[in-house]
């Protein structure tokens, strides 16, 4: 099978010679990363990592730090700390967002993010990207109510903004490749495995 | 079907009587809304929302403010913001945690507020509990590179730690009820519907 990376991008590159970078992002590194990732696959191969610890109620608290990736354990940033509860209807004390919202966070970060690399990579410059989100929730699920019940979101939209000299029709492409290249997105339209487990 | 919430929790709130909150968890609340809810299911429908901008490159800002729920809009929360970014393996700036960690904190936040409520509900005072996450994900989906790797995470694995005195087979139970009634993780195990549109 051909990919748009084999073809279409390589053509590109040569037209981009001088654009290091386009919507920020350095086509450069990124075609060089997928060039040594055909190389050496195992180096896309990457781990990523939380903690949370319990605080009182609805409310916790996780930390983002370390991760491996690209052959080796990365422990450089600083750790990123997040408060999770909930607001005083679900029992907390809106001490931080809450979980379903965390996770409508990185639903928003990873389309967008997925967009504008794709759209790098096309040579497509763009001015602006906004997204806003809706999840429903129907609580029966979380309480045990109903069995018939989703316990998880029942559906998500998402509707997003672009603003580029682009045609209506190639606002869509970048959609449909946002979604189809996003993580995240993969990670909640489709079932990933999920193994919880106690530990002494 | 009769539901654990039917007959012990009820038979545990009499026992419970003085005991307004356990682990910090409202139980009267918790059992009043249950009750509730059974009475008038449509106040169990939330929509739960974000919005994102793009700032440059793989960095972008996502806000959580209002929400639908229990038959009212609730606008009163001050806006939360969550920047994200990724780190410069992954062409960006470390601006913030990167989507796929923003999930993972969305699941440890979720499993560890349903572990919390069920033990809550069941009378089970927990002292600490904390949990660590990890998920493998192959950047070749994400770049585009092989069609044969999955997009999203291939696996998450998630590690409880609870200190409670209670048995060992006891913690297992918790860890499966946190499991069964979360809405993260059960919008990650299982396909969530998700629609993604441009709008002008």
């Amino acid at each position: 099978m051909i990919h748009l990376y084999d073809i279409g991008y390589k053509e590109r590159r040569r037209d981009m010679a001088q654009e290091k970078k386009v919507n920020g992002v350095d086509v450069e590194q990124l075609f060089s990363t997928i060039e040594g990732i055909k190389k050496k696959p195992e180096i896309a191969k990457f781990k990523f990592r939380a903690t949370n610890k319990w605080v009182d109620g609805t409310h916790n608290r996780a930390t983002i730090k370390d991760f491996y990736g690209a052959g080796k354990e990365d422990n450089s940033r600083e750790p990123l700390v997040f408060e999770l509860d909930e607001p005083p209807v679900l029992l907390g004390k809106n001490e931080g967002a809450n979980p379903v919202e965390y996770l409508l966070v990185a639903l928003s970060g990873c389309l967008t993010t997925s967009l504008i690399a794709h759209a790098s990579a096309k040579g497509i410059k763009v001015r602006a990207v906004e997204s806003r989100l809706e999840g429903d929730l129907d609580l029966r699920g979380f309480l045990g109510i109903s069995e018939d019940v989703k316990v998880g979101f029942e559906k998500i939209r998402v509707y997003f903004k672009i603003d580029a000299d682009i045609s209506a029709q190639q606002k869509e492409d970048l959609i449909r490749m946002a979604q189809k290249y996003s993580p995240v997105y993969n990670s909640i339209a489709n079932p990933v495995p999920v193994i919880v487990q106690h530990e002494e």
